[in-house]
């Protein structure tokens, strides 16, 4: 395209966020028009892309990371005749593909869910990296950021870890427009300031005007041709560019342009400009599964294993299976075991470092690669991410998190250090699963298991070592429990998962013995959750105790709570948990403190059933 | 002191720090090794602290950021005659001060707990912003940063709001010891590679030999000179310095030396150099909380006042009564409505750009140099700061947040900017209160309680207008609720909050309709919860229908559930709450979609009131 046919273009994609934002009434239209001779420029030269092949392995991908530059994106699609204007028009409504902030459940062309600001850098990250060191092929991962959202951490972690992989098949593209929605950025127009950070983490830089085409076609050129960096665009641009009465002014963030028609006459008119999108080369397909024979690690009933340990054998015979598993992990390797997976196969491990942000977002830019990653660190840790979790499961990303150290059971290391509220994170996030296994078979047929679901996916881990209690051959369903102990004659059912499960068949020995009998039941899948075997135990004991090294809420009793939801009869319910904030003790000390080890629970279970007695 | 004598008590902290791991039996003595040299420097010659008087004004802060060295920083509390030889050695011991991970919970000196890394700075910044903007005491800020933890993007949120403040109060010290937890770091002994990324983010860095006393000394005394900026000083150090067999020695994190008793024969054995260390000049008291009398907004029954309206007003309100109220802000001000708090009190604002880790950090800071911090933005962004607020709750700072535009009913900007998990994070966070109010009264008036509460307190508001239901006299009981319909024919209860409440007393006036009596509560205490009147309507009406604008897990459903967690008996239990993943629609037509309008609730309890006659 000449100069002045981008220039064109340039002119409709605004008027299309325009009149796309004016159809809706609401929406970014001034935060698209910054930015619509960048993607002029990259639509009608830069992006190799196949719309009607959306799968194509050799595509560029391309993250809007200012998500709430919506319009500016469908108007490209348009341009690029991918949706019609009439479809263009259904901005915002309901049950429109054309969602405020883009999402992959319904655009094909979108892979990954923006509108959360500085995650597109950072999985950007993640699919730079699957080119560079998985697929090998030469796409390009093209990041358009807003200027605000580098105030972000998560954004110079990012800028961190493709400056370290050497990613110059990453180019960012800030739209520095100098205004964020409340007002002026920090550093306004400053692009020097930008500059000075990126060059910083060893990023090539290249400042530009925005607005100059020639200027923006250099820069595209400039960030293929760089090589062994990725590269910046600082682009100086002016929200609501093209009409006067809307150019850097205040107060017009997010929401439509007062006087569209107007607005639409100054800017040319309404046109009908076709963009010929650059195809991508034949690429060969991505990755064949490999699927080979996968033998999980076996243990002796009476073998002490750390669940931690089985999570990193397992991942590692998974992966010689499966040349589609990779693993990540936050620095914390040899504590979490992922150090087992990454000597056995370190072509497809990633170390993230202590950025636990980056950590999740690496695993969704891998994962919508195609890969099936598995990220894990400390579970307290995993809250650090929480909001890349969250946009994960708008995403429909599916990614696999393994939180070690679970709980007060650490031991002496104190409460920073103790994952208490993971299960309550996890199990709020949209379609997600929650496991949490008591042994190392049950813990290799989960993280077997749970490649292949789909959504956010988190497995719980232990430090310390906990008995084989099943056979290498036992199967573990997704949504199932195990009933480890029943009679005719229980009277109640202790509920438990992970390291109280052995507390709690303790606990039933000693109870036991005095005339009790309880059922213990193994809750290993804590979403979803088996209802219908909490459902025999409710109406055969009467009454459910949870047992958890968890917070009271969120976790294993709200989940047992959650099964009875539904208006039917509920049994009385108790829960234990950890309700004080521990210190350092040794891992017994603290169970005992919590009130959750064998002894406490014997306790309050011969409290519930004299009640039940009573009454 | 003399060099000499400081390199006397450089070797007694290593003896000491080791000493206390091994009687332990756990810890981490060669990362505390690394930086004993910076921690005899700065305790003998540059921090000012009464370690008799841990509440004076003019004390300088000392965070320990890399808080797994606590050995270093007891050792250097034994030295300065803060503890015994023999309290050093019960570190890490049950109901010991000495925690593995410092906490403020038992020891005085200590401000805010760390050993979640990345986060030592960013609170920081919050007492440095104190002593600039608010206290205006010369206090200086001393940090005290592992290499490692850099990689954290929260340490770069903090860096740039430092420099972007000027904040040259404020110090960090790097004790660059090459080699994190699982091996060597990113940039190793790279000490350039860290001296551009603080340089590009306006910071004074000066490189030493963290060893070289005379050149901790001079830089010690750089920083405290250096004006308009902070001070980074990034030190070379050698893990496991002074004992041959451990130093730059990888797999030796986390665990005592093998060989104690060599190791401090090598170091030169137990010793006894006691530190004087400096008090701080006189210091006025902390700002008065200077309460005049409150007034809150009011308004007329009818009137329709969105919750975050509310909020912006009656914490402007709140400012005006009490000079210890400061806001923050995520550079969403104009939705959350924090900018009318910044407009009237703009001296006890501050701006936190779209940095929410840091927001969080800056609010912990100041709630420990004596302020009542709100920190607001989108609920669903806070999901972003989660791991701070974690550790807050381990720090018993008192901190208020607020989430804005709650649940699907925001409508049409979609999911990425609807909070639907935030009463789950924040439920499960250790003592916290988490409020939700339906009108504009009821904000107010919690708003004003929240400054006194203990711990995290957590309000959530909502995006639209919702009508005024209360009077302005009305009281709401943190850990009450309100009953705003009941009769002896109830035959459910509705219970609901926020804009659910609205939607509840739409669905009982059809029932009523019908026939249909049913009781509604207004939850707006969430936690704690208000048994009390739950159990009464369990009672008297036999099921409660939850209905909220929350994912199912971890909200109000839970809340209930758990109020009959105690082994009595439990109502039926139904729960309505956002189960799909939302799209682009109008509020109401959101909340049509996932079920939790008036027709729904409606609907749904028919259907639970025909169960019942059918049992």
């Amino acid at each position: 395209m000449t100069t002045s046919e981008l220039a064109q273009l340039a002119r409709q994609l605004r008027v299309d966020s325009v009149r796309a934002a004016a159809a809706a009434g609401s929406g970014h239209p001034t935060s698209s028009m910054s930015a619509a001779d960048l993607m002029a420029v990259l639509l009608a030269g830069h992006l190799h892309y196949d719309f009607d092949r959306p799968d194509h392995p050799g595509n560029d991908r391309f993250i809007l990371s200012k998500g709430h530059a919506s319009p500016l994106m469908y108007a490209a699609y348009k341009a690029a005749g991918a949706i019609t204007d009439s479809e263009l028009l259904t901005f915002r409504k309901r049950d429109s593909r054309l969602e405020g902030h883009p999402t992959p459940r319904r655009l094909p062309w979108v892979e990954v869910a923006t509108g959360s600001l500085g995650q597109g850098l950072p999985i950007g990250v993640g699919m730079a990296l699957s080119g560079k060191r998985l697929d090998r092929i030469p796409y390009r991962v093209w990041v358009m950021c807003g200027d605000s959202e580098l105030a972000e951490g998560s954004v110079w972690e990012a800028a961190e870890h493709a400056g370290y992989e050497h990613l110059d098949n990453l180019t960012a593209v800030v739209d520095v427009n100098r205004l964020g929605q409340r007002g002026p950025t920090r550093h306004a127009w400053d692009l020097g300031a930008y500059a000075r950070r990126f060059a910083a983490f060893g990023w090539h830089v290249v400042e530009i005007d925005g607005h100059d085409l020639d200027d923006v076609e250099r820069a595209f050129g400039e960030a293929a041709s760089t090589k062994g960096q990725p590269t910046v665009i600082l682009a100086r641009t002016v929200k609501g560019k093209g009409v006067d009465s809307l150019e850097d002014r205040e107060g017009m963030h997010g929401k439509p342009v007062p006087d569209a028609e107007s607005a639409i006459e100054e800017l040319g008119g309404v046109q009908d400009v076709h963009v010929e999108v650059r195809k991508p080369a034949a690429a060969r397909a991505l990755h064949a599964t490999r699927t080979g024979h996968l033998e999980l690690p076996r243990h002796e009933a009476g073998d002490s294993v750390a669940t931690r340990d089985a999570y990193g054998r397992a991942l590692t015979a998974l992966g010689t299976a499966r040349g589609d598993i990779v693993a990540l992990d936050g620095e914390v390797g040899d504590s979490t075991r992922t150090e087992y997976f990454a000597k056995e196969h370190p072509e497809r491990y990633f170390e993230c470092y202590i950025a636990e942000q980056q950590l999740v977002a690496a695993a969704v830019g891998l994962a919508v690669r195609g890969w099936v990653p598995y990220a894990a660190t400390f579970a307290a840790f995993l809250t650090r991410a929480h909001d890349f979790i969250r946009m994960a499961a708008i995403s429909g990303a599916g990614i696999n998190l393994v939180g070690s150290h679970a709980g007060v059971a650490i031991g002496q290391d104190g409460p920073s250090q103790m994952g208490l509220e993971d299960l309550a994170m996890l199990r709020s996030v949209h379609g997600s699963t929650v496991l949490y296994p008591c042994d190392a078979h049950q813990t290799g047929r989960l993280i077997a298991q749970m490649a292949d679901l789909d959504g956010v996916r988190y497995l719980r881990t232990s430090r310390g070592d906990t008995p084989v209690i099943y056979g290498p051959g036992e199967e573990f369903p997704i949504g199932g429990s195990k009933v480890l102990r029943s009679s005719d004659a229980d009277r109640l059912t202790l509920v438990a998962a992970g390291v109280t499960v052995h507390e709690a068949l303790t606990a039933a020995e000693y109870l036991d013995r005095e005339g009790i009998q309880v059922r213990v039941i193994d809750l290993y899948s804590v979403k979803p959750v088996d209802r219908a075997t909490l459902r025999e135990a409710a109406e055969r004991t009467g009454c459910l105790l949870t047992v958890e090294d968890h917070r009271p809420e969120g976790g294993i009793g709200d989940a047992v709570a959650e099964a009875f939801g539904d208006g039917g009869p509920v049994p009385r319910l108790a829960r234990l948990a950890v309700k004080t904030m521990p210190g350092s003790a040794s891992p017994e000390e603290q169970l005992h403190a919590a009130g959750i080890d064998a002894e406490s629970i014997a306790a309050a279970a011969r409290l519930l059933v004299e009640q039940a007695v009573v009454r």
